[in-house]
């Protein structure tokens, strides 16, 4: 049984754990002030350019997102988002918890647009709404898909007019900026947004999410925040190591990069057999429709997440590529939709 | 420079790195339905012999504390604890920013007493004041002070009596039972309260708290509550494989007993040099009084952290050792008082 | 210029001033432990045949709602509610200010139904989205509409099956009542929800909202949470008195009879031209559609509420009736019509 | 049996019932932009002298604080008060419900000092605490005392040096300013502070607080945050009418002064009889020591609170007054004394 379900299923980069295990006897000061976290920092600013960026190591997705929307906003204000973000769909209610309505407005494609978030300004509009303040936005996005530059400044420009905070969600960042499809920098995406993280959970790490502050007005006192929530672990230092490992060289690309490769390997498997995707593949998570008949088969070999039904007898599901992911594995699977995919 | 200013500089115990290391290709469920958490889970219930317990792993303390609190109270309701508890002293306000108030009262060397809880609950008996409801204590204290079997069964025994939730912070929990001044094991910790946590962040591990809920009404949707304060990390394995590691065998303890030995190596050196502590020592947590001209020397060689002034010309300080300590930091500091200490 | 934009534009109904007045000097308990609300709470209990039931009195709406969806959810726990919801559209965040999502499905005309809320809990089934807990409706909806007995009775069934909190705001609870489309009692209300309020505000009273607590396990402590989100009104007796003069006979009812009655002249007099409803009336909100041109003219003499663009040329507007509407400004508006409307 | 239990005993003056009786049946705008409230505005900026000052209108105290300063503080921000604050000591925990914590500082009978303050920002001056960002005082504070211009300057300039906002609770302002120990006028007092209240429930009205907000920068969108506590009351021109009788000549201080003549009475009776009281009475609360036994009977014809136990046999308790008290009670209390209290 091979998993297709996640890019969070292994362990960490050997050279990750190499550092590790290397500086496991050295001591470090607490909360993210050691040696390594400013390493790593400093190879983060470096690679975007601005040397008074602040980088925060935060444990978890939901955690950064919930810590970012929660320390920017005013109690009446809320966040704008597509109704496939993460944030809405599959956080518990996190944002919520904190206080904040999220504003869902259509996606296209799981991605956000200037015309959707006008939309969503005028429906609340007035006093008796909560007040748009920030938007939120993922990239790669929930279904895979990626921003282009032009996408991408465009909606930066919108909150620039309007005065909304610009957010952005990388716990696939490293994905996106390696499709195919894109045509962004890390440092395009400092410029154009006021905060967002570069996630290392799904690309390389155990665990963290680097948390970029460029907007000046929004630096204030956020390991304050970090720490009302829980977030500032002891041993920060271990987030420190993960990410000196990944930026020290461009090893968090190329890990990116394999995982794209891989998933391309996998579109091309299944386009072979003229299989369709519910919308075309971009990065590291793919989105084909298969019968229901043929999953059945298919589960008892390969693990994956279903996420919706099409029509009476088929089903929408989500296979997910990583830096860990074996070429035996992708063999695997030709063969088996070689010898069992029949269909139209 | 070495440091005493805390028990989480170093990395964690090779057995920890070895399990990480030989795991680490392996491909897990996520959010912590993995074998290494069940795995984990199991040596935990056998400890406190209790098959039913819920046990969940959470990467922090502050973050263990916010999401007990919250999941057990009603918006109305409060948590009473020490004037010097952990909650009310050092975590931000992350309680009082899930709405909950902490009642503090009065503790007694860092312990708390049905006596200063009584008077906590009589306070607070009508509906213009919150609600007491659960019953907060750290053990060992933030003063480094352990309970006995007897004083945690009176707070246990009142606790029940007024309908009040126990909840136990075992931050330090290894260090504490491994105290020659304490009589409990971990199995009288789960029967005498309704919840508690194994610290595993300063006794051997990265990262990680093993959350036991014994209590039944307790553990209902328990998951969800972790998920919404973001605390459900993906790779939750990475927490399991660490408390695995340490429970197969005794090493959790023998880490704590560790740590406990080498602080009372300290505190004959300092008592040799007749140096006054504020509470007397119990555990791996030491708070002796120094001459303010004697620390300025002190300061150039070892870290440590400073409480508060006592009179003018001294301090109060906490020293801290760990299963890392090393024996050669303990013989410098015995040379180094030997050399610089001359006081009364 | 006559107001038809809503009704909360007069003050209190002369009988509720009288008692005002003639009680002012009286002393009575704060809190809303006196007399005056003690009768009232008779009077209620009287009305729907239940004497354990749990009778507070809340400033407003918005408050009613935010206290009893916060008391009774778990921070994990999250609401149902159509999207044409009171607390969904038009109360800044309200809910979610107290920690909880609203999860809203399709209304039908304003009004929630058994299928509805079965896709909310389809589509929130699984612990990485919030719990659904509760079902919120309004009645009448915020569209004028009302519940048959039969469709309560159906969302109470399954609110049963599916353990849900009904929770029913009523804040024109009097005008759904009294509809000729209503086959509901105040007791077979009672009987049907867990948690239910009678609006006064936009019924005979200057504020106040009597919530009703018919359910057993939602009774404790109740008092605490209205005085925690400053709802517990040391003059409570100003609310008492109030309801008292609306309920000690019929007169609550009469006054939302008499606002239906207004209502029901003014669609005739918009049938009479031919004027389409966005939906059908049936109380004492109504929401034609009329050309913006017309609108333009009618703007000056009449004071109504616009709701939403209809292609190019027309708009969905709101005139709302309420007891203290004149028959006089029905006339008028009579006229109006007939001087100006010449359409189709 | 008659009640000097508290200050809200009764209804509305008579002038205040009389506008709402006149203007019952005029239509007005609804939540709080009406013509009652904007003239009341007006006249409360004129006796402020200070034209751009925002009012608004909330029903309660608890309310008014919890709006206060959710509004203005960051989640990581505090508010500093006295441990005798009605914030702390009587609101059932409403601004723990909002996030934040409640730093208290040892008061003087009931007043805050700039000593106090400064302790405060020493203990929470790193990342782990909480951060002080506002002073909370009440005017006449929960011990009935009162601030000289003196004592209220030197707070107002610590607060401007330390960057903290500072915040009146004025729910009985008026009796305050009356004081014959105050030095303090209306003007004064929004010069500084950055926000207060001028408290109507206490003081002639049924209901009502008028907030001042005179500092530029906590101005934006304060009405949002009003309608999402659910305090934005649909006729909010109830509370205009009773702050337009009660300012439109200065009827609200002739009322406070009323209130402040009868607790004298009160005084002199009691200091003629050697009564000793616990602080220094000041305005219209009173803290006289009595002896148990004289109190059992004393319960049995006059209303009063008690607030502690004194030794064994004494209590100490409150007595208030307000514009409603009758000479006739305070007659009656007299011959009370004269024929009972026999003691020392």
């Amino acid at each position: 049984m091979y998993s297709f379900a996640n890019d969070y299923s292994e362990g960490a980069h050997p050279k990750v754990l190499e550092l590790m295990e290397r500086s496991n006897f050295q001591q470090n000061l607490g909360y993210g002030k050691d040696i390594h976290c400013e390493r790593a920092r400093d190879y983060i600013r470096k690679a975007i350019d601005d040397k008074g960026a602040e980088v925060h190591f935060i444990p978890g997705g939901t955690m950064a997102n919930l810590i970012v929307i929660s320390a920017f906003l005013r109690p009446h204000e809320a966040v704008i988002s597509a109704d496939t973000g993460h944030i809405f769909t599959h956080e518990t209610g996190a944002i919520e918890a904190t206080g904040h309505k999220i504003i869902t407005v259509a996606g296209k494609d799981g991605k956000l647009t200037p015309e959707a978030i006008r939309w969503g300004l005028r429906r609340n509009a007035f006093e008796h709404t909560p007040k748009p303040r920030m938007v939120y936005i993922s990239n790669s996005t929930e279904l895979g898909t990626v921003y282009t530059k032009e996408e991408l400044t465009a909606i930066s420009q919108l909150c620039q007019e309007e005065n909304l905070i610009f957010f952005l969600d990388g716990a696939r960042l490293g994905s996106a900026l390696m499709s195919k499809k894109s045509d962004l920098s890390l440092k395009d995406i400092a410029q154009l947004t006021d905060v967002f993280y570069i996630g290392g959970t799904k690309n390389g790490a155990y665990l963290g999410e680097a948390l970029v502050i460029t907007r000046e007005d929004l630096k204030e006192d956020f390991r304050y925040l970090i720490k009302q929530r829980g977030a500032l672990l002891a041993k920060g230092f271990l987030m420190g190591m993960q990410f000196e490992a990944l930026f020290e060289d461009d090893l968090y690309f190329q890990l990116a990069k394999d995982a794209n490769d891989k998933a391309e390997r996998i579109v091309d498997i299944l386009k072979a057999h003229r299989v369709e995707f519910f919308v075309e593949p971009a990065s590291n998570q793919l989105f084909p429709i298969l019968p229901n008949d043929f999953l059945e088969k298919f589960s008892k070999e390969f693990l994956y997440v279903k996420f919706d039904d099409i029509e009476d007898d088929k089903s929408l599901i989500r296979l997910v590529t990583s830096w860990a992911t074996t070429d035996e594995s992708i063999d695997a699977l030709g063969e088996f939709f070689h010898k069992h995919y029949n269909y139209k």
